[in-house]
């Protein structure tokens, strides 16, 4: 096998805006396998928006940023069992090698094989399989997507049904499969469960579907964003709260009140560290559970009074929604063509590669669920 | 019924000396029961040291403190069912009323019938039973044990056979059902499994039986007393670390490496904020459990990165362990008296009412596990 041309959209630094060049991806090494990327997702509260400011502890560059891709096999390295060239996959970011202490635990999804390159931005082997202006460029998640052609782990891509199309497959890469998975994998909502969500973005909306699946009785979202509230009761909430909007009262205290003591079940899908303690504060005494989705700036930190641990409140958090990629994704895109797990619905926006910068702007406005973009254009 | 008089250890204020003067003690109303106190546990870890040092945010003067304490039925009030005169009773600090929407639950051994009073001081009709110098005196905990007599909802007291002496029975009031309960309510610690606990006071060591009992491969006691090693060993620990003497390591570091990634259940037995977190990041990334049992002082708080749980740790507590006193009780001192739950053990030191204090100068000793008090006496 060769080394592939395409174009891939390179962030060169901090700040700046992705430039869109010539890429060379050398072919895939043993157990490794090139994707031709058809679309991507352009994750809205994950770490790209980190990683472009600058304050993602993981961000290296130059790197080809994107880890919610879709598309199909070109060629496979030695070894690669799980795929062949022309089937079509879902990038992982969350790999899945069944043999690790982790996946062999039975109690999470955080595969613990290649850990240590993905983090530092390069293939198991140590290098990189993409040169761009004479140097190498660095790996992303594991899985780059914002790139015609990307190299990963066998790993970290899984075959779904080629009946899926990969404008919305691609969005179970990440944020969708995250907030259902937060809810039906992770937090297990039981049936007539008080649930609240904190921030109505692609992962809050699809914590509501979660909760919806498992027959929560009151489905409360909180978000800032009053433009959220039609979005929110479209997915299944039930009610809507602007936390601005309490004069003076907490979000914690309004939940309170709402829910006759506290909720069952609060998910922080913002990031935001004051809000993370909200949402614990916000759990029912004695059972409460709150699950952290999103993922914070480097350094912060949450804090709370023990006394909300000791009375019975639980803090928990989840990556990719505790969601096994190989083993649990094909199940989820069945669902998504069966009617059962809505995906369409998540995008508003479309970009091409040509203007993925432009879907960076869109994720600032408070419109932009999901935009994904068209690699091949 | 009339009241009746006896003596009692009255806290007049913060950081004062216990008094030890006559006390008239009403008769129990609806709902109450007057128990003659035998012997009373001084808990090491737990309230009294914050309630007498002023920092307890619960703490009203003058009160009659103690939580954990066994004794004889003396009288009854109107519509009290669970318990007659002459019974062995354990008083409760967690009540039970077997009808609120916590005890129902399912969920969780925090009863919500008589918190608000509980809380204040009070009996449930807010009132006080106890008079001396002429002046109401308050409860606490909703059991005041350090008294000879006291009057206790009918909800928090629970029988037990008269075959277990009341100089073991009080012990099963709090501390050593709080570590036991975390350990095997709570935790539900798996065979095989890495188990930390930081802090051999009675409640840790009380943790450490669970342990053992679940059958953990694995018990790591930390302390900063190098004496609390062979107590640790005697109840069943493999390893010990003193956390001072690891040279700049710190306790998480050095618990992750002997454990090959992190325990898969930790404790926090001390109270203090600084261990919670360290309890927490030694746990193993994926599922490791954190527990907190101590009391923390009021106003600190527990801070971590939220990448802790989003990596799969979990942050929960408990109080009294997550057991439910009227009707797991029993079966505990029956444990007790078919030897397969330690409480001999735990006493190291014996005072009666009239040397109580001494009780809270051996406290503040390293070689002091319980002392029991004979109120009797």
């Amino acid at each position: 096998m060769a080394t592939t041309a395409g174009k891939a959209a390179i962030a060169w630094g901090a700040g700046e805006p992705l430039s869109i060049e010539d890429v060379e991806v050398a072919p895939p090494q043993a157990h490794e396998v090139r994707i031709q990327i058809y679309h991507t997702g352009v994750c809205h509260t994950g770490k790209y928006a980190y990683t472009l400011s600058g304050k993602d502890p993981e961000g290296a560059f130059p790197v080809v940023l994107g880890h919610e891709g879709a598309g199909i096999v070109e060629s496979v390295g030695d070894g690669v069992i799980n795929v062949k060239p022309g089937d079509h996959v879902i990038a992982l970011y969350t790999p899945e090698c069944r043999d690790c202490k982790f996946c062999k635990s039975g109690k999470t999804n955080l595969c613990g094989k290649i850990r240590a390159t993905q983090g530092k931005g390069v293939m198991p082997d140590g290098t990189s399989r993409f040169k761009a202006r004479g140097q190498d460029i660095f790996h992303f998640m594991g899985t780059s997507t914002f790139t015609q052609y990307t190299v990963v782990a066998d790993i970290s891509v899984v075959a779904v049904t080629p009946k899926a199309p990969t404008d919305r497959a691609c969005l179970l890469g990440c944020g969708i499969t995250t907030g259902y998975g937060a809810a039906v994998v992770t937090a297990k909502i039981e049936e007539g469960s008080n649930v609240a969500v904190f921030g109505a973005g692609c992962v809050g909306l699809s914590v509501i579907q979660g909760a919806v699946k498992n027959k929560a009785s009151s489905i409360i979202v909180v978000d800032i964003n009053d433009q959220k509230e039609s979005w929110a009761r479209g997915f299944g909430a039930t009610d809507f709260v602007n936390p601005t909007k309490l004069q003076g009262k907490s979000i914690q205290e309004k939940l309170i009140e709402m829910t006759d003591g506290g909720c069952d079940y609060t998910f922080d899908c913002t990031g935001n560290v004051g809000v993370m303690r909200a949402a614990l504060e916000a759990c029912h005494k004695g059972w409460g559970q709150s699950i952290i989705i999103g993922v914070a700036a480097a350094g912060q930190e949450i804090s709370t009074r023990p006394f909300q641990l000791v009375t019975g409140r639980v803090w928990k958090g989840c990556a990719f929604g505790g969601i096994k990629g190989r083993s649990q994704l094909p199940d989820l895109v069945e669902d998504y063509l069966n009617g059962k797990l809505k995906v369409d619905e998540f995008i508003t926006h479309r970009e091409t590669l040509a203007t993925i910068n432009t879907a960076f702007e869109q994720m600032k406005q408070g419109d932009c669920i999901r935009c994904v973009v068209d690699m091949r254009a």
